[in-house]
This record gives C-alpha cells, structure tokens and sequence, in this order.
C-alpha cells in the first residue's frame, strides 16, 4: 500500500502539471472563467481516475505524454460534474476538499461556465492530435467519454439521484443509481487506458469490468465513509447522505454489512484482471486502496 | 427570399426529425432529464446554424443523413448555451422562443443537467460512425466544434459578456464579445459542412470567413432588433440588453449606424464565397436574410 500511495502521489504531481500546461493564465476578460477552471482542477484530490488512466495505459507500454493528457482530461470531466453538484440548485455544498467550493470562491454564473468549459476541454484535449494516437483511437476515446458522461452516464445518475431524494430505492436502484453517477467516469478511466494501448476487444473488456467493479466497490465504501468519517476527514460536509433522505448502501445494508459488500465487490474486480501478472499489482493494491481509505 | 424560407424550413423539419430520433423519450429516473433536453431542443427555432452545416455540405454532395446529423448536433450544443444561458444565476429569462425556459418549465437542477448532458450529445454525435464520415473527418469536427464552443469561443464569450455588464465597451471589445460568444458557433456551422465535405484548405478558409462575418452581421443585427423589435415579435424579452447596461452596436452607433454596420459586414460575409456559382445563391440569399429578418 505504501508502494502504491508513492505511486498514485507521482502520477498525481504529472497530472497536475499536465493540467496547468493544459489551462495556462490568460489576460482579459476571460481571465475570471480560466482562473475558475483552474481553482476546480487544480491543487487536490487523490486523482484516482487520471491515475487508473495512466496504470492501465502503462500494461500496454504507451507514451507517458499520451497517458497523461487522457488523465488530464478525465479528471477534468470529473472536475466539471463536482462544480456543477455544489451548484445550490444541485447538492448546494460550499466545501469541496476542505476548501470553498467553485461557485462559493467565484460566483454562480462563473462556476456553470467553468463548468461547462471544463467538459468541452477534456473533449478538446482527446481530439487534440497532441494526444499521440491515431485519429481512430482519439474517436474511440471521445466515444467513450460521451458514453460515460452523459444522460445515459454520469449526468443520468446525477438525475436520478436528485429524483430519488426522499423516496426509499431499492438496492437494485441504489447499485444502478452509483452505477450510472459515479461507476461509469470510473470505469472509462479504466478502459480509455485500455483504448489508448489498443488493447484487444477480450482485453479491453475484462479492464472494463475491473473498471466497474471498482467503482462501485469505490462507491460503497464511499457511503460508509459518509456514515463514519468526519468532516476533517472527508475535506467535505459528513453525514450528508442521511441529512438529504439519499438511499444508500449503509442505509439499506448497515455500516458492516456495506463494508462487506465493499470487500466483494472489490475481490470480484481483482478477479477480472487475473490474466495479468505482477505488472498489474498496482492495479490488484488499487482496489484494496479504495475500499481500506479514510477519505 | 421566398426560395431561402422554404429552403429553410424543410430543412428545419429535417433537423427537428433526427434530434427527435437520436434523443428518445425513456422510462425510468432520468425520463425527466431526456424530457428536459428534448424540451430545449424540439419543436422551434430557425435553426440557422444547422442550415448553415448542411446547405454548406451540399456544396460538397455530402451525404444528406451525415448533414443531418452534424446539423442536429450543432443545434444541440446551441440549445445547451441557451438553456445555461437563461438561468437565474446567468441572464435570468423566463422565455425563450415565446415559450417558458427550462429551468422554468423543470426546475434549476434539471436544467443544468439537461444542459450538461445536451453538451457531451452534441460531442457523441459527431464521434459516432453513424455519422458517415471517415475517423479523420469526425475528430476534425469534434476539435472543430470544442474550439468554437469551449473557453476559447462562446463559454468565453459569456463570460466577457457577463463581465463587461454595467461596464462602457468600446466597439471593438463588443466586435470581440460577439465574435466569441455567438460568432464561433456560427462560424463552425459552416465550417463543419465545409469539413463533411473534405473541401481543401482554401475552401475550408473561404467558407470560415464567410461564416465568421456572417455570424457577426446576425449578431449587429440582434442588437438592432433587440432595441426596435416588440416581445411578441421576438418571443423573448424585448430591450434588455438596454435594462442590463449592456454595450451592444446600438449603444454604440445608433440604430442607423449599427443597421448599415451589419450590411457591410454582411456584404463582406458574400465575397467570401464569390468562387462559388449559383449552387451557393442559398449561401447567399441567407447573408440578407440573417440582417432584414424581425425575428
């Protein structure tokens, strides 16, 4: 695990660096827009799609260049659905990683057009022949993104969240809920490493079931997190969930029993990536990380 | 100009058919999310810069249905930029086209997830093999349309405009203002028809500058309707860019003035395409449209 935390704090240093390459400072009055990509992207967050991105590539032996302007992108896209969920007519949270959220350090205009620019970017930069890949494995990637992010993706899920508040889900609509919100962006962080080295379609298939299987693995342990941790912790308001009346695996499996759930989900993810060998052990500790972290 | 009306329309109805077939009603928790986008999409608007894709693809005996398509998906992005436009924390409107906005028809959260999601569709759309065109032809629309749309293009453009309110601009910083925030759609309109139809770089030149000054005369002449034209006229609120302390060409130049500004823009927009015989008098015919039109 400690290997790994060094290795997820080096591909989060590239990324990061990526990033302010990718958004540099600009005069005038767009300056305000940018400074607000920026303040979203930049400085935190463990980057755990940007680094999946970069492990899975790095199976394939791809550029490192390459590698990381696709994790770039993703935790762009990412970064965008987070501002738009403190947005007050969404989640309305004024703290995002221990620090003011976007739309409580700028303004709400500002914070829905970092937003919105943030998601165009990370398409830009896939599309971007600067992203060494052929122009039919840039188009895959683009595909992919879409897929996992929009209505019958990532922002499906963040509707039907906001239609399930106060109403008891099924674990069924729970699973397809986190599945849809936050399991898709995860899952195609896993498998556009897999496009980026042109993995085989049989290949390509088991990394998208690591992928899914880690993210809901990721969400459970999320939801137990929310039960248990402190805000210190968490960077972030705690107990949310129950305050807002959100269906959740703790509400609907008590705290052992989502943490159980947790470990199963996670042991069947490893599962789907035995054909690897050791180069895939960061890959293996990835899934313990996310299921064992505090915040 | 009886000719460009009916032109116009049929292609309207061509548009409204394939977004109404590429964004199906669903069942289930984000049945409201695909209501909401189709509700910003569906039934209304000129769709000036659809026509502009596809009656530029003509040029090029491009494929109605890949016209259609990249159409649709151009009309997509724009009603996205309106619905997160119309929003209370942005330009606060209640109508559009005569109609309830979004958020007023749903609620504030639908309507900038509707939005969001209308985004990453107008993206998927021109990535999809559907959207017969080689690998290289649909990444060129993809980078074509993130530069138009994204912080360096319109979302730029709103932030400008949102910055420079109550604010004295001179001419040029509103010639800029424009031609970022409704200039780059319109100028990618055209250029995407001239990139379906693998036109040489000259071409593509020639056919981007046509919709660069285009775009511009639209907007000119936007400002002198907003400042002559009735509510009912418009289907929107009438004078406000005057109420909310905006530069615009008629602050600036006068009625007269901003009118006669348009028609030399407009007429500079036609010598663009003065290599083109009379399979582009619709091109043509659309320049004195976008300026004597009332609505």
């Amino acid at each position: 695990m400690v290997r790994l935390r060094a290795s997820m704090s080096a591909r989060a240093s590239a990324i990061e660096t990526m990033i302010d390459r990718l958004l540099p400072r600009v005069e005038g009055g767009e300056a305000r827009l940018i400074d607000a990509m920026r303040y979203a992207t930049l400085g935190g967050g463990k980057r755990l799609r940007g680094y999946l991105v970069a492990e899975v590539a790095s199976l394939f032996k791809t550029g490192a260049e390459a590698a990381d302007r696709v994790a770039a992108s993703v935790e762009m896209l990412h970064a965008y659905s987070l501002v738009h969920d403190d947005l007050p007519a969404m989640d309305d949270d004024d703290l995002r990683r221990g620090q003011p959220s976007t739309h409580r350090k700028f303004d709400e205009a500002t914070a829905i057009l970092a937003g919105d620019a943030l998601q165009t970017m990370s398409f830009d930069i896939l599309a971007n022949p600067l992203t060494h890949a052929s122009a039919e494995v840039r188009i895959n990637l683009v595909r992919a993104l879409a897929d996992a992010s929009g209505a019958a993706g990532m922002v499906g899920g963040q509707m039907i969240d906001m239609e399930g508040e106060g109403r008891a889900l099924s674990l069924e609509e729970v699973a397809r809920l986190h599945a849809l919100k936050t399991g898709c962006l995860i899952r195609y962080a896993a498998e556009a490493g897999a496009i980026l080295g042109q993995a085989n379609d049989d290949v390509r298939r088991r990394i998208s079931a690591y992928g899914r299987d880690l993210g809901a693995a990721f969400q459970i342990a999320d939801d137990v997190l929310d039960a248990t941790a402190s805000a210190e912790e968490l960077g972030k308001t705690a107990g949310k969930d129950e305050a807002a009346g959100k269906s959740t695996y703790v509400a609907l499996l008590g705290v052992e029993g989502a943490a159980r759930e947790a470990r199963r989900v996670a042991e069947q993810a490893e599962s789907h990536i035995d054909i690897f060998g050791p180069e895939a052990d960061r890959l293996r500790d990835l899934v313990h990380y996310v299921v064992e972290r505090r915040n």
